[in-house]
């Protein structure tokens, strides 16, 4: 089994060996990850400019792009065979609800489940002090089940960790996403120059109450497990009667009326 | 009514003037876009630096961040009071099938729907000799229904237009997501100094064959209208019976049973 590791926290992060060193224990293990740290990239492609790999120590390469290059990158060029599995952490940081759409931990493994290959990310809800003996005890048991029984098609997983010693977790939850009650801020300042800049601060941490949500698994204590997808359409809106009845005034209407999916 | 128009390809590119100024005859219009060109830049969000907003024109700034950057900005720093309608584009460019998801210009509409905001991103499936007339015309009345009538909670559009003249669209198809076939492509090359780099090239254009999706529609002469969600759970894997029996092993299994959603 060949199984690739990355993150968005760079290539030298803890939870990043950590995790691979846990996988070392399933197969041959390959790390390609950021040279810096890229949070907050979401499934971003670097298209503009050539990347380059390093190999910082055996099997672990530092690239110059993003999590999303370096799994197009490995799978596309570096690796001469298909990786079996790609996991994406552990994460500093909890990715939760709208969240997963910013993130880079979850896009590297969204990247490898657009290529058809099995891929689940990892994060620890905490922002300091990470206690990682629960989330590696985990990652090994659900990547072994993944490579021994694969994943379901054109799907992802992606797992969050309470911050607690191994033996304070409660279970596993399998979750869906969370819903953070908006409240972005901004900060607006002024430079030494007299300009005004602006910095783009927290989020709220206030959530919908959803006992079936990733968030509150973490917060009861759970680790969260949610299958992801990466097809956005709102399926509900296309099955909606009487709802683009309007758009018959502009021609020719021909509306997608399955709520599956070819491919 | 208010309408913040922005996009990926930066401000003073021609597809958001034109787009911008079809908005003028709905309401009010204020744009925040990049500085420069942003795409595949994702859903990404610039939180280690500060970011600066400059006047080029009357209502019109430009932004040293990513589109969804340019949306943050915007509604929780530069307007006093909040959009009726963001709108996105017209870019220079298609974003079908998965596409969207490294997509700039449907991520700035994400981040509208996220907020609770209509959003509409509108894309030319081209790469040069673009024939805006079409997708101009079709964005006010598309723009104009939606200020009417609202749009789904948590929902934003995405409209594909083929590079044809007005007079040659077919008219509208309801889509779904389509599906590339999956073929991405690495070059490897050798730089002055001797050394390995990388370049990320074109995915193909081979795509799965479906009536009913984005792809399709606009290859077949329509405008393609794809309601999104940003709710990415597979909520099919939550239903699946048995398939997560295995995480009985660990402890307390509550499973999300629901295929609804908060919120």
């Amino acid at each position: 089994m060949l199984i690739l590791a990355t993150n968005d926290d760079g290539v030298y992060s803890p939870g990043l060996a950590i995790l691979a060193k846990a996988m070392k224990e399933l197969g041959d293990v390959v790390v390609v990850a950021p040279d810096k740290e890229q949070s907050a990239v979401a499934h971003s492609l670097t298209l503009h400019r050539p990347l380059l790999l390093e190999e910082v120590r055996e099997g672990v390469y530092a690239c110059n792009g993003t999590p999303t290059d370096c799994v197009h990158l490995a799978v596309n060029g570096l690796l001469t065979r298909r990786p079996d599995l790609i996991v994406s952490g552990i994460n500093k940081g909890g990715n939760l609800g709208d969240d997963v759409t910013y993130s880079g931990t979850v896009s590297a493994a969204l990247e490898a489940a657009i290529m058809g290959i099995p891929a689940i990310a990892f994060s620890m809800v905490a922002r300091q002090d990470f206690k990682f003996g629960a989330a590696v005890e985990f990652a090994r048991e659900l990547a072994a089940h993944v490579l021994e029984g694969g994943m379901k098609k054109d799907t992802l997983l992606n797992v969050n960790v309470p911050n607690v010693n191994a033996d304070e977790i409660k279970g596993v939850r399998l979750t869906r996403q969370g819903r953070r009650i908006y409240g972005g801020t901004v900060l607006e300042r002024i430079d030494p120059r007299g300009k005004k800049y602006y910095w783009i601060g927290g989020e709220t941490d206030n959530w919908v109450d959803d006992p079936v949500a990733d968030h509150d698994a973490v917060r009861d204590g759970y680790i969260s497990v949610t299958p992801l997808k990466f097809d956005m359409t709102d399926h509900g809106s296309l099955d909606s009667p009487g709802a683009w009845d309007w758009l018959a005034g502009y021609g020719n209407i021909n509306k997608a009326d399955s709520p599956g999916r070819a491919g």
